[in-house]
């Protein structure tokens, strides 16, 4: 059991480390000052499990209660704030490299806190509900950045493009799956995690969107 | 009190039908894709709901422990969502039409979640105080379609046009009394969702608005 | 114990009338309706104390558990709206007094609500923590602006300018560890809340703002 803990617990760090470093990322895009890019990081690492333990009464949020994941991710926001800073120029010609290294890390964390989501689900009473356990899955992957996007006023990526939240969705129900078929764990986050990335990516490379109603008049904002 | 229990659920399907439909509608109108409307129409239908129930510390919001309510705002917005996709045209051209029914089905869902969100106040301890149930109420009423607005960069309808809040604000206040008064617990309902409805409708048609100060410099944005 | 009880509750009375003024400033300026006046000012009165008890888990809110919270905000609201509302001319032509009218109630509120906010969080098993004390602060003193610029449609203020979030992390650190030496209580407060007041103002007056990453492109909105 301590091992499981351990292995969820580097997991999480991981995904802390991507999250943070793309909502870094597009924060510094938007030329928010230095303590934006640490909080909107932040927000984007730890907005979805703070969502997800206030819906399920876990107070603190455990990203609340443990003060390793919020130092984690300021440091890893000032360290891209400060890369960014001193390399500005290198930073700007090299835009096409930061935003596929956006993609990739924001790929990565998407997966890995779907999955997380959907184990933290499951251990608070969700087990025999998969409807709301994938559910609060997808909402621990796509809250950070919705709130992230919100606060930048933008209309969240995820609700306009590259089937973000399919992908999130797909991993969760194999995650729950791969769980009720008491399958080994850590094959299980692999393989939901590999299966969000990999829809994920692929769906930026080949801009995959979902349907949308096409209405002809023109857009009313821009 | 069985039947009473099946008569607020009753209607609180009805408010989910009813804000559902008129959220999925305001996100089609936006041009988000079929995630979007998804999402966007549940935290219409939903969100008010959660946010008082966090409030009040009932959690997991009740929105949020059964899947029913989940899956009949998913299942709406599916199928509004499949109506203007598969009729598009005809969709595009009865605009006129669309408003008037997202407007009916918008009084209808305010009038029902802010009294279904007074006598949860009114059963959580908040009953000997008015003006806190009210607020409650309220917030159940608007609080899912301010979120809905805020993502999709609005500024909420509810702040700025047709003295919105102020037929739930009546239809809380009407609630509560006859709530106090301890008549008839349907009867209630019925009057209080009347008294929101007709105010917001008759507040859109003749197109009432609250007071403003009016300062004369252009306004910053649009 | 009772007089510092009462002391605390005058304390955050004063932040309130504080950010319920400088909350319906903003507002008017934004040409929303009386209601949007009373609710943007509540919010941003009433927001932070909210996000920080959510996290805490104390539910209801203190601020929603005591109707003299929002009654207050309200009334101050409603005061100043009216205030604006008669005397619109006066109000318009002395823009400049209005903003610096407001930006010292804000720098007053900011003050206040982080010391009450460490405070809170110390009282709720965060005592030895103090990255998470000053953290629980600044979402307290911060909070309430930030969720009325997002319905503003703004990016928030602290966000972007004047060392705004600096001042109530200094005066948050500040009051923490007078906490911890265990120095009085009004003093500790006076120190902190000065401290706060006066870092935000002199970035006011000398337009400090914190370093940001100068990108040359243009920037994409506005």
């Amino acid at each position: 059991m301590e091992i499981e803990e351990l292995i969820y617990f580097i997991v999480e760090m991981m995904g802390t480390v991507a999250f943070a470093t793309s909502g870094a990322m597009v924060a510094i895009n938007k030329r928010v000052d230095i303590f934006g890019v640490l909080v909107l990081s932040s927000i984007t690492a730890l907005g979805g499990g703070c969502i997800r333990d206030i819906l399920i009464g876990t107070l603190p949020p455990r990203m609340f209660s443990d003060y390793r994941y919020v130092t984690l991710a300021v440091a890893v926001a000032l360290f891209v704030f400060l890369v960014a800073y001193i390399f500005r120029n290198h930073y700007q010609k090299s835009q096409k490299i930061v935003d596929s290294v956006n993609n990739v890390f924001d790929a990565v964390g998407l997966g890995i806190f779907t999955v997380t989501g959907v184990q933290v689900a499951i251990e608070s009473g969700f087990k025999m509900n998969g409807i709301l356990a994938v559910c609060l899955g997808v909402i621990t992957g796509i809250g950070g950045g919705i709130l992230r996007d919100v606060m930048l006023r933008e209309i969240p990526f995820v609700l306009k493009k590259r089937i973000y939240a399919l992908a999130s969705i797909a991993g969760g129900i194999v995650y729950y799956n791969m769980f009720l078929a008491n399958m080994d764990r850590t094959l299980s986050i692999v393989v939901a995690v590999a299966v969000t990335f990999v829809i994920r990516l692929l769906a930026t490379i080949f801009k995959l969107d979902l349907p949308r109603v096409k209405l002809k008049e023109p857009q009313q904002d821009k």
